[in-house]
């Protein structure tokens, strides 16, 4: 077998058997195959697409790259949640300890903020002490000390998935349907879980803008992860404004807090309790969505969520006094206030732009290696669909550094459309739900 | 500007400015755009195409990549011939002798033996003591001594195409028509040329097997050639069997000399007499194709093509005896006759195969790095049309292994084709004509 006649074979419109693609990707994995044979061959995919049975091929190669995490002598179901990324989309720190404190086990492996979105490592890391990067042996030790652990990509995890990130993030192969599909399933089915709850976002503040592009590329996870055995269901939810009411890591953590205190607003709580009940159902905890999303409302509201919270920071080695006095957590120096020129509706707000004028902030990074400032970011105080007077601030900027503060000002004013009407109702937070016959 | 961005505009179907094509291809040959941007970007090419500007942008940035030649001090025009290659395609040691003989320059830059095909550098090899290896300011001096000169790809000349050929070959991305062309096109330019007469192969011995992909193929490099100011004209030419009588490099070098004596296979004779008149005639050296084919006609009676090819041999170090004696040149071991079991016609000789069995011989090269055995090769004693009697043989193998015999007389066997009844007439020679207004 050759590379270069793989690449041709895909290059020409073929379908390349199980063993040629397991041959690419684990030649590449172990530095046989080099790059420059790879991207050609990953353009070849992203122009040419895939069968099914590539697609699977694929992901089984990238899944059989590096260690498969063996739970099963951990009592429960293993239940993970997945998002394609958003702006204020900080899900994860709410759902994992309601779904633990639930009786299942959420191991969960998460990333770092990617273009305009931010991640739940960077998050976590805004809580003093937080380490995400836990050996495999003390992601064990924590999820069955308390039933969830939140932590970073690791070396021995889909290494596969690593090199070919890399490698697609230079070569403009990254917006493939089938190589998202194929990264996202193959990190998720090494964490040794049994079902999975997908939170594939659409809007302006996605990366599948257009709602038919993820619920694409929902079918493709969907039905990958059916073929390895998983239960895997998809909501397409809202991302046209950004989730909750801020966007920044030490904020939205304290949003997150607020949200377990059973405070917080209505679409991010909404969205958790809904991800959650669907965790509950397919991991067979609830024989409903219903009841899921009603056992998860309850440990909100009984405050066991929150203390499987205390535990989980505390056992990763955070600083647990968070959970009680948000001060705890880094506050930004300066902070300032948006105000509206004339009395309306908030008729939109262009989501990417918040996101990005967070990363101008310092919250997120424009190159790899830049450091993340834990404490800037926005605070919404409105949302779409909301009345502003003429003056009323409409959000607040957390900054430290005076000179980044002009450009995130100038993006986040261009960002909010005021109307003189109200606009029309706004969509549904989920929107559809694929492959409920989990 | 990031490789990335241009990447991907190629990938969604843009077209690049002149400015983004320069800087893709200068950094690449100046090792600061990686292999693996690029071949993502070859592939996005060759699937995406291009437009004619971006073409022209390409050939133009892989052109300046290196020395153009400056002929102008010498005179008369600058003249050069260059086919797509085939299997006993050897105008080239006919043609650069006749056309300098008539008083133009030919500074003919060739290439190895490619795929199934054979080079004209191999060869020229196999007169003992040629040196192709000429530095500029040698192939400078021949050229003004003689008025041609035959040499090799040098460091000089075009070296992003030697940097982006060697990527092609690896990734899946040498047959687009577009990347030939510029391969082809900036490394022609380069020569300080005036007018350049392409022969365009089709057939089953061709890489462009469809006649339909030579004509696109031609037009692409007549039209880049108009674009820079040259004179170019493309001869779609049959390469549905080897062209003349021999296969190998020693051989094909005797075969040319014949020819230049005046006798040799009429479709070589012809190809070569046809070629040099379309040089003379863009070269400005005679008013019309056919006065060039006369005038090559006589030089070749006249014995002056043959004294210049002598000339030649002498100034690039190898032995100009050969021109008188032919068994001077390298001369197999052994040689065994492929007899016709019937009596019959021959309607077919299927070429690439004809040219697969002189590499396995030993006359080509399986890999990059082997070395090529000058003596071997195969005479064909019979063409396409002629009758053959049964026991008569219709080909001689020379040979100097016996271990590669069986393997080469296989591909013999099953290559050519007896039938019964007379074939219809072969097509002609010459097929098409593109861009004629030179």
């Amino acid at each position: 077998m050759r590379p270069v006649d793989l690449i041709r074979k895909k290059r020409d419109g073929g379908e390349l058997t199980r063993d040629e693609i397991h041959f690419l990707v684990s030649g590449h994995t172990r530095d046989e195959i080099p790059d420059y044979q790879m991207s050609a061959w990953l353009m070849a995919v992203l122009l040419r697409g895939m069968s099914r049975a590539e697609l699977a091929a694929l992901t089984e190669a990238m899944l059989h790259s590096g260690v498969i995490l063996d739970l099963s002598s951990l009592p429960g179901a293993k239940v993970d949640k997945h998002s394609t990324g958003g702006v204020g989309d900080k899900t994860s720190l709410v759902i994992a300890p309601v779904v633990a404190a639930g009786g299942l086990k959420v191991p969960m492996i998460s990333g770092r903020g990617l273009g305009h979105t931010g991640g739940t490592l960077d998050k976590l890391e805004s809580i003093p002490g937080f380490n995400v990067n836990l050996s495999i042996a003390d992601f064990r030790h924590t999820l069955a000390e308390c039933g969830c652990a939140l932590i970073g990509p690791t070396a021995e995890i889909a290494p596969a998935d690593k090199k070919l990130y890399a490698l697609r993030d230079v070569t403009a192969t990254v917006d493939s349907p089938n190589l998202i599909c194929a990264s996202i399933m193959s990190k998720k089915m090494a964490e040794g879980i049994d079902a999975l709850v997908l939170d594939v976002k659409t809007g302006s503040g996605a990366f599948m803008k257009a709602e038919a592009d993820a619920v694409s590329l929902a079918e493709l996870m969907v039905e990958t992860g059916g073929r390895m055995g998983k239960r895997v269901v998809a909501l397409i939810t809202d991302m046209d404004q950004p989730l909750g009411r801020t966007v920044g890591n030490a904020l939205e953590v304290a949003e997150c807090i607020e949200v377990l205190r059973g405070a917080g607003p209505p679409d991010l709580r909404a969205l958790c309790v809904e991800l959650s009940g669907w965790m509950f159902c397919l991991g067979r905890r609830t024989a409903t969505v219903e009841e899921g999303r009603r056992l998860a409302a309850e440990l909100i509201a009984g405050g066991r969520g929150l203390e499987k919270f205390r535990e989980v920071i505390r056992l990763q080695g955070g600083d647990p006094g968070v959970i009680d006095d948000l001060r705890r957590l880094p506050q930004a120096q300066h902070q300032v206030d948006l105000v509206s020129r004339r009395q309306g509706w908030i008729a939109d707000i262009a989501c990417e732009q918040v996101g990005i004028a967070g990363i101008v902030l310092g919250g997120g990074r424009a190159r790899k290696e830049d450091a993340v400032d834990p404490a800037v970011g926005i605070l919404l105080h409105k949302k779409v669909g909301e009345m502003v007077a003429a003056g009323e601030s409409w959000c607040t900027v957390y900054y430290n550094s005076a000179a980044r503060l002009p450009e995130a000002q100038a993006l986040l004013d261009r960002a909010c459309s005021i109307t003189p009407e109200a606009p029309a109702a706004p969509r549904p937070l989920v929107r559809q739900i694929v492959g409920s016959k989990g």
